[in-house]
């Protein structure tokens, strides 16, 4: 791994870019093979790169362990993939010389599109950083990377970095095949506007996420940012769906101190005795919440200043008050103000909920907006069937993922896997950043018309 | 068909919003009808269509029956498709409930993005106009539909228009499922940047295409614009390709008065006594070919003045002088003042062709540069194989399709179709704007986790 400075940037683009046609005509297997040579690698490092991201992020051992596992068959599922050809996939047509005018035979299939920038997030220090998703599926695409690594793990990037670096060299495959660089905001901002990089994943705030965008789309050749950015995750309760909801929520919105994207951070209910009775329950189990670590102080002290910003909002009461750092916090707002107040859709990164009371389910319906997310959930009974008819259609256009009487938290990582949903959770709602349709981000169709058997 | 202004878009564009549920959720065998009807509509219209279309383009008859045909048969393969429910494709996981943790079960499948603004070609009334390839691809993916007429063809448009709207209306398909407006340039930034407008097609100049991209990344919500935009399509002539080349090329080059985004505007040679004798068939030809009416005065005074000022470059000789519009006309210029100037590179829309004469193969792979095309075309014999695989994957990364030994004008449309490619022949190069795959540009997609059976 490098610390650069933006002078030095150009020579890692370009070894990157050298080493693109290597990787766009590499065997599928052989790439196969790196792939899962950098999966067990990785596993077998497990041991010694947990202790030093636990000391880094402060998450804990466990949940470290598995993401170790996660990233590893991120990696492993790619494999697969790239080793039956799934990419490549190839659209034939043959030809017809006796037609009026004659078809031509075309080939359509993918071809990598390049050099792809990484900027990885710093709550997920090893399935979402250097070797995490978009690293994993921008190389099953056959595109270099270069990965800027979050300032928040150093160390644990540092290590996960030479093991890449390791496999790509015993695997034949050239230097600029994957690097790791770190750097100044002037570096990030130089990978997404160089005329060499073809593409941007980026896990990480609005703010960034769109200034990347942003930039992108001003370059004199545009190219895609796939960002995964905020998200609320909201929850819509039904009668039916109240008993059992507040034992199940709890857990989820303090899992991992809420550092999760996928933290359901909104909560909508329609007023009974029943969800009264499960607003106590909510509240009695966030005040008796552990107080947990947070990644790094910056998001420490934004959580606090966040949830206190949002508890002094028109109309809203605190039931849990956040006093602390990584202390799980609630408030509740009537759906009418919730509607008239923008701010209050806004995340809260970390264990924050807001309990949205609506006087009915017509209110509940006018609160879904439009603000997009990675996922929303509908809890509801068996009578709820016809609500849930009308709902889902509605929160169906602000979500990626829609979760039926479950909780967000915990993405399954597989082939139906959607993680990605309207702006602003993601700059590009069409595709996913986790799951084996990752690596399509990182493609484009060639088709090849009347080509000799030879080539 | 409604002549609006800027105040009136909003309730268009409300019509639109209002018809999207429907479309999400009707059944594939219903809208296929829709989509068969309007092609079988088109084709009965088709005598009262075509003398309005010659005289509103100047196009000659049998181009606008083969057009009105391939307009009704794009309308027909999306038909075909969405009766086998191959938009809706369905990626399913089902639930493994004692795994730790248990999996749930996941479906994954496209929805339609919502209400889509198309922007149709002068140079397609019918192909890529009002029921053009962007419209039917939208309806195909159950996108409502505003098409933004184009001026060049005002009655044709209207035709056209009203004949869609008929068969909306007769498939019991919401008003706003498809509506045409004429408008002026306010009106058209108006509808690239309404909230409710979630996906633009556009086919026509770099100049509004790129004004398209940058309106609509800057918007609060960004969407995706599809622009198809300029090319100049290049030749690489192989020694062994050179016989005969000239009779194909200069006929490719004059087709439709050289008024196709594929026209191959530069063709790129070694110079050899071979290739003299050939420039000089092609001059002859060149000079020989019937002087066309072009589809606006604009784009004829346009031709005329950048075809004039590529021939007062530095290094370029004149071959066939332009001095009407419509005139085929053909420069030579080296490989080396080809490379110092990048105004060479422009598109010239016409029929004109500029012939560059390389003193070396690696004078000609130095040529090949970084300006994206929508396609670009090998010429080749027996003994160029060494060369064509040193050439091919430097000129793939400058082309969505490859022709081999054939003329880039003349698209098959058919499920192996890539037409788009780098920047600044297409907005994005992961899509196609013609062909079965069309229809993905207007798709995103959605999971349901955990969903209850009557889901």
């Amino acid at each position: 791994m490098l610390e650069i400075t933006i002078s030095e940037l150009d020579s890692v683009i370009r070894r990157a870019a050298d080493a693109a046609p290597f990787l766009r005509s590499v065997e599928g297997s052989v790439l196969a093979d790196l792939l899962d040579g950098i999966a067990n690698a990785l596993t077998t490092a497990k041991a010694e790169i947990v202790p030093v991201a636990m000391r880094e992020t402060h998450l804990p051992e466990a949940r470290l362990n598995g993401e170790c596992d996660r990233t590893a068959g991120q990696f492993r599922n790619h494999a697969l993939d790239v080793r039956a050809g799934r990419f490549k996939a190839v659209d034939v047509v043959t030809a017809i010389p006796d037609r009026t005018p004659p078809r031509p035979n075309i080939s359509r299939f993918m071809i990598p599109l390049g050099p792809i920038a990484v900027f990885g997030a710093s709550n997920f220090p090893l399935a979402y950083s250097v070797a995490g998703g978009d690293t994993a599926s921008a190389l099953a695409a056959g595109c270099p990377v270069i990965v800027k690594a979050h300032p928040a793990h150093p160390e644990t990037s540092r290590m996960v970095a030479d093991i890449v670096s390791a496999q790509v060299k015993a695997h034949g495959f050239p230097e600029g095949t994957f690097q790791c660089v770190h750097g100044d905001n002037a570096v990030s901002l130089g990978l997404v506007e160089h005329p060499l990089i073809k593409g941007v994943g980026f896990t990480g705030s609005l703010r960034v996420g769109r200034l990347f965008m942003d930039a992108a789309a001003k370059r004199p050749v545009p190219i895609p940012v796939f960002a995964e950015m905020g998200s609320v995750n909201p929850m819509f309760v039904l009668p039916g769906g109240v008993a059992g909801f507040a034992e199940g929520y709890v857990p989820s919105l303090t899992l991992g101190v809420g550092q999760f994207c996928t933290n359901p951070g909104i909560v909508f209910g329609i007023d009974s005795p029943e969800w009264t009775a499960s607003k106590s329950k909510m509240q009695e189990l966030a005040a008796a919440a552990p107080v947990g670590k947070m990644l790094t102080d910056g998001i420490a002290e934004n959580y606090v200043r966040l949830a206190q910003t949002t508890c002094r909002q028109e109309g809203v009461s605190t039931l849990v008050e956040v006093t602390n750092p990584g202390q799980a916090g609630l408030a509740e707002v009537s759906g009418a103000d919730f509607i008239k107040n923008p701010h209050l859709q806004e995340e809260v990164f970390g264990p924050f909920g807001l309990i949205v009371t609506c006087k009915s389910f017509d209110e509940m319906l006018a609160c879904v907006g439009t603000q997009g997310n990675l996922s929303s959930s509908i809890h509801f009974g068996p009578d709820d069937q016809a609500l849930v008819e009308i709902l889902l259609p509605v929160v169906e256009q602000i979500a990626g993922r829609i979760v039926f009487n479950g909780f967000p938290t915990g993405v399954e990582v597989c082939e139906a896997t959607q993680h990605g949903g309207p702006y602003p959770a993601a700059s590009d709602s069409r595709f996913t950043s986790v799951g084996n349709h990752a690596p399509e981000r990182w493609l484009r169709p060639v088709a090849y018309q009347n080509a000799p058997r030879w080539v």
